[in-house]
């Protein structure tokens, strides 16, 4: 009997990574589900991550506190406003909700766990297309962290298989990630993208920040509709703006 | 009127971060130093840290919390042993008090707040000689991750300084390392080194744990006194076998 192999799965909650969870499953791996929480925003996406996780039926989910807030630096993490209504559509420079060193913190994490569970896989959903500014996305990042990590762990000391980092949504446009989640069947129900939704326990996406946007026009361009719940007068405002 | 660079000095309050921080200072930089807390164990090194942030006179002192303890894995996050009164002389295989992706995860943050504060340099006390089965402690390793460091930040898309992580102790055995403090001020008093001291608040080192057998045998083959407070019993008996 071949047992399956378990890969690491980085889990925000957020439309991009459960659909990398999806393809994780459909490649024949067992997911282990990372969630990394950081400053005061985006909780919702942790409980939209225990939802996605559940749903999946993943091998285990675990939920780890990142001190990100403490360094400050992004709208994400600290007390800078979130943009609203910015024109997503051009290059322009990296915006304030980039936070830095993301990727390279979560996939540390990442790296570290595989290590715990004798993993040589790590599923993350970066892509470069919708996310042109983050270096942190880009396909040279992503193979410079893999080589790295080959050299980190006890395999690269002891042999054993090395390390790979799929990012299975690296060439995609967000309405053909939609598309691809939406055949794999997952439920975008349950997911959350928005950097500043209403107040809780409704937390309404606001569907004028950047992440809004992109969702919305993924949706739109997939043919699909967007089951979230919008703040209701941005969502008419988005519908008249068509 | 030149400005002098700032750098990240990842602080554990022990014997070799303590060193890699005055060398920092003596190259001209304005330290800033970074202490990372896992997991249960180690809480006596964040009180040695602050002591030694201070006694340096460092320009900002972040402790972060980081959940390594829940990914287990090692005897310094999980309920595993510590080793004692083991041979330190031998190679041998890689010791249960390994962290998985430790070095990572910690130069991942230096990595995030040298981007907030726009520094380009990270000082991390790492060495090769007295670690050799700690896969994160080899130069190989410290040199793929700064090839991945410079492809992951804003100065990677935006121009800018590479960043460079300086390991000034990599080469230096134990021994070496002790000179070099001394010669530069280090009060190793204010430093801790053991895996497991008795509890708190005496927290006196066990001596029979790998890094106190190493810093031991460091501060012998220095010719110096090692200014800090041992079990008693345990004092003697390493006494006897010399």
């Amino acid at each position: 009997m071949t047992t399956l192999p378990k890969t690491v799965v980085l889990l925000s909650g957020g439309l991009d990574s459960s659909t990398a969870l999806a393809v994780a499953k459909r490649d024949g791996f067992v997911p282990y589900a990372l969630t990394l929480r950081y400053g005061q925003r985006h909780a919702q996406e942790v409980e939209a991550a225990r939802r996605v996780a559940a749903a999946a039926g993943v091998a285990q989910h675990v939920v780890l506190e990142v001190g990100l807030g403490a360094l400050g630096g992004s709208a994400l993490t600290a007390d800078i406003a979130v943009p609203k209504d910015r024109d997503i559509t051009g290059a322009g420079p990296i915006p304030v909700t980039y936070v830095p060193a993301r990727n390279t913190i979560f996939l540390s994490y990442a790296l570290a766990w595989a290590e715990v569970l004798d993993a040589s896989d790590i599923h993350i959903g970066v892509n470069a297309q919708d996310y042109s500014g983050y270096p942190d996305c880009r396909p040279e990042y992503i193979h410079a962290f893999e080589r790295m990590a080959r050299l980190a762990t006890r395999a690269a000391v002891e042999g054993g298989q090395a390390l790979r980092i799929h990012t299975p949504l690296m060439e995609l446009r967000k309405h053909e990630i939609i598309a691809l989640g939406h055949s794999l069947g997952v439920d975008y129900g349950l997911t959350t993208s928005c950097y500043d939704p209403t107040p809780t326990p409704d937390a309404l996406a606001c569907g004028r920040c950047d992440a809004c946007q992109l969702r919305l026009k993924g949706f739109a361009d997939a043919g699909l509709r967007d089951p979230v719940a919008y703040a209701e007068a941005v969502a008419t405002d988005l519908t008249s703006r068509r």
